[in-house]
């Protein structure tokens, strides 16, 4: 990276987490600049506008969230073991940007307000329900999940319990809500099981 | 009401819009002056500054919320039938204030942000889970619900699926997600039913 690339780079990952605590109005152009420590001038050769500066920001924050939440996650006990993998590692591995989940915080923060941030939030959030749903279509082809269940409510369910429930938990300073919801998911994801392997599970076997 | 009354009443009313749409930072003194027509002095002889007029504005869209969420909910059908009930009004009823949830706004806006309304959020929630961990105790009282059920996480179940599902189905225009997490609590509620009155609603009768 040029000296050049690695300053803009710094500016994303410090307006990132500035802009992931106090929202898109809460956090100036000003603010960025006494984070960096930047002058105007040197700011601005980077970013022409808060606005582009603040998607830049959050595409940068929702990578960072997604590689956390994916990364190494155990996929080697099929559809339902991978979404159990998924839903654990979303309630034991908390964003590492200060602020929370920056899809939860930028969906609140632009659903009345920035489209382009909108718009950034929306892809996020169908990225995720279509990894989520490929795993259930996944686990029906292999006759692990129950043929009528709908993937997409799976998907929607999914996300919505783990991120109401960090709302929760953040509000609460408490895990507990995110314990809950787990708990709450795992029976879920039992129901949806064909029963054929609920029995198998049952009789536990070398794999 | 007095007329000063009328004018406070006002204020905290078109307030309450405003800052339910655009958070705490995105709402200026200015703004609630444009809103309501008024002078500074007229604003700052009701508030004295924009925490308090916040903290006013969210209790009142709190239980503006709340009113609208559970009056005349049918609580005729049992514990079951009136979470039931909570559930779909939730639903099939959005906010009547711009801006949608106003607990869930407040919890995502100021987890980083203004304590005082981090603590009027935080209470609006308590209520919220104690008003339903009520009826999930009264049903296991009354044998409808399975003793060993955790009030606690039915409770923190229902609000994280559906305030998750507000943000979703906020974020894409359209109501599937919010549908999606109807369908899967209810499910969740007869998990939760006891065997003996998930026998006797497969029979049913006049009551």
């Amino acid at each position: 990276m040029s000296k050049g690339e690695l300053t803009r780079q710094r500016i994303v990952e410090q307006a990132a987490s500035i802009f992931n605590q106090r929202g898109y109005a809460g956090c100036s152009m000003q603010d960025v600049m006494e984070a960096t420590g930047l002058e105007k001038g040197g700011l601005y050769r980077h970013f022409s506008s808060k606005e582009e500066l603040a998607a830049e920001a959050f595409r940068y924050a929702l990578k960072r969230a997604v590689k956390l939440r994916t990364t190494d996650v155990d996929a080697s006990h099929g559809a339902i073991g991978l979404l159990r993998s998924y839903i654990a590692r979303f309630v034991e591995t908390p964003s590492d940007l200060p602020g929370g989940c920056p899809l939860l915080n930028t969906a609140i923060d632009s659903d009345d307000g920035n489209a382009v941030l909108r718009g950034l939030a929306l892809e996020g959030l169908r990225h995720w329900k279509a990894r989520l749903s490929a795993v259930v279509k996944e686990g029906i082809r292999g006759g692990e999940i129950r043929l009528e269940v709908e993937p997409r409510r799976v998907a929607n369910t999914i996300i919505a319990t783990l991120e109401g429930a960090l709302m929760i938990s953040r509000l609460e300073g408490a895990k507990t809500a995110l314990r809950d919801a787990q708990a709450s998911l795992d029976t879920m994801l039992s129901e949806i099981s064909s029963p054929e392997l609920a029995r198998n599970e049952a009789s536990p076997r070398a794999s």
